[in-house]
């Protein structure tokens, strides 16, 4: 039996509901494939705020590094959002990231043929959109130094941060990008700004010649504001992107509200080596927690993520990504995609559903 | 008779054919109001660069500064993307913004219920959206120093860039667009990231100040992913959105794309006093130029917009208007917005058109 060391982050909000499901069906696929896992919880975000006064305690993190792979739920709430800026859930989360050096996100945005209607697009312009958002996701101005706020010398104050990156950090992060778009559709659009930035003509430029290595892989360039409308006017032109921490912020998630159904959209967080961070797109819901109303699949579909790209297990990621699909044609649905003529279920029956299609 | 210096830029691809209409509109409409223009064109962009190696030769923006509005058509082509920065058609844009201290821009998106179905999103989700994006024009990371392509110690290339705004920066923009809301809806939505970005913390700041002199307009803040999602999901929840330099970029064009009809939308760039700059959000489309399939809507509202906003004659700017919407009831439309059942016609006879609806 091959073990692993999963240390588990629930987070807030809805985070330890959708989280005991994911758990289940690890456990579940794990028996099914002689697979087993060591769960250990840690505390992060406002939880961790309202237990040791810091989003991110050191122990978290140290637990984190010492596994095998880190599954995350959601973190934040309205509760936290007036902290100062290092006392915040979401600079936990920065700090997880830059931590474990995770500099790859990867963030699918796939529409399933049960869930089309979901979409505020037509049927026709986003039935069948498989879309890769690969994010950098430790560089850029997230990281960029100098930042802060800093007084002039008329005494007004001035807000500064900086988007940088070098070389090797584009690199890196279009290494990744030419792989996975190699095992698609082997189309890759990376997304900058540099008809205005410095930094994107560099990334502009080291993508390029990156693209000599992949010749496989057809390359375009877009500007992000043309990328931003280029998803909106027709998502099925891009099969993977790659672009910035800031713009893969803002462009991921216009990509996955495409699919009108963000509750079912899982991400990946990878470094050069360590483990990864897996956790849903969506946040902590504080409004619905506790209810048994969330949707836990973007959750489980992260364990499967978890599975394939941070645990080399696909087989079992596929078992995972099936019983989905199959709990879907059966009819179940939580609120946030509930339908016509469909099964309305809480967090916790959909989570038997999945159990019994596995 | 009032009489109006006005600079013309037709700029490159189908900037001269869209322009000639939107002159000839305002000539009329002039007539009939007892308003007189005084034109004269000048370079900029690509066809600057030919003429004289500069993409803004120092003649056009000192023309722009001595008169009363500038009329902009479109910039830009393939032929000119390979230029070092300094000699780029954006960069004769950006030093035209900077040049005529342009800090406020102006875009709206508007759903015409004529074009409705031109929308890659569903009717019930756009039908009736009528959304204003007040950007940040002369500030941000598009002109924050320092910015350029170092080498660091270890002898790699790093690009930087510095995304700064100061407090009477975000004043000022912010005072416009409480403004604009106030003689709106009333709704105004500020955007920013402030959950990461510390020039974003004193955005939200500034602006949240700023909202007790205006309690007529109820503010909101959204961070610029979230308000991505947001505008594909529900566009009709915004009235009026304020941001910074780049993410107004990224969003105007995501709001501007769900209507799915950008050869209709005008824009307006103002400063504090002197001339304003008013130009189309699409651009000089190189693969039609010269064909008479351009559609010369957005220029002739961008007349429009000059009118109202840059010169203070409404009555003038409704007029055109309304023989826009005129001319799309009688079921006129050029190649990009073509639909079954409607008439085609190419610029000219768009443009003919729009005179005998005058
Ligand atoms: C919570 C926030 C810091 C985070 C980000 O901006 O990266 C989130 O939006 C995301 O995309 O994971
Ligand atoms: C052409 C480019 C420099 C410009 C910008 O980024 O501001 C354009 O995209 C716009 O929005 O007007």
């Amino acid at each position: 039996t091959q073990n692993y060391r999963i240390t588990l982050l629930p987070g807030d909000g809805i985070g330890p509901e959708i989280m005991a499901i994911a758990v289940d069906v690890l456990n579940l696929v794990g028996k099914q494939l002689d697979l087993s896992f060591t769960f250990t919880e840690a505390a992060i975000g406002g939880s961790a705020i309202d237990a040791t006064g810091e989003p991110l305690p050191s122990e978290t993190l140290k637990q984190c590094q010492d596994s095998d792979a880190v599954l995350l739920a959601a973190i934040g709430g309205y509760k936290w959002d007036n902290l100062p800026r290092h006392q915040r859930p979401e600079t936990g989360l920065l700090g997880l990231r830059a931590g474990l050096d995770l500099f790859a996100n990867l963030r699918p945005a796939t529409i399933l043929p049960q869930l089309v209607d979901a979409s505020s697009l037509k049927r026709e312009v986003v039935e069948g959109v498989d879309i890769m958002v690969v994010r950098e996701l430790t560089g850029g101005i997230y990281f960029g130094q100098p930042k802060g706020i800093f007084e002039t010398e008329t005494g007004e104050k001035r807000g500064v941060n900086t988007m940088a990156y070098t070389e090797s950090e584009i690199d890196r992060i279009g290494r990744v990008a030419f792989e996975i778009a190699r095992k698609r559709q082997g189309k890759l659009c990376s997304v900058d700004k540099a008809n205005v930035l410095d930094v994107s003509q560099l990334w502009r430029d080291r993508i390029t010649q990156l693209a000599q290595e992949y010749s496989d892989v057809e390359l375009s360039h877009l500007y992000v504001d043309n990328a931003a409308m280029q998803l909106v006017r027709w998502p099925k032109q891009f099969d993977t992107i790659v672009t910035g921490n800031l713009f893969g912020d803002i462009l991921s998630d216009a990509a996955a509200m495409l699919t009108g159904s963000i509750g079912m959209l899982p991400s990946a967080s990878l470094g050069a080596s360590g483990p990864g961070l897996f956790e849903p797109v969506h946040g902590s819901a504080p409004d619905i927690a506790g209810q048994d109303k969330a949707n836990p699949i973007a959750q489980v579909l992260s364990a499967a993520m978890m599975l394939r790209y941070g645990l080399d297990q696909p087989e079992a990621a596929t078992k995972i990504e099936q019983a989905v699909l199959q709990v879907l044609d059966a009819g179940y649905r939580t609120g946030d995609i509930m339908s016509e003529g469909m099964k309305l279920v809480g967090c916790r029956q959909m989570g038997d559903a999945l159990l019994e299609a596995l």
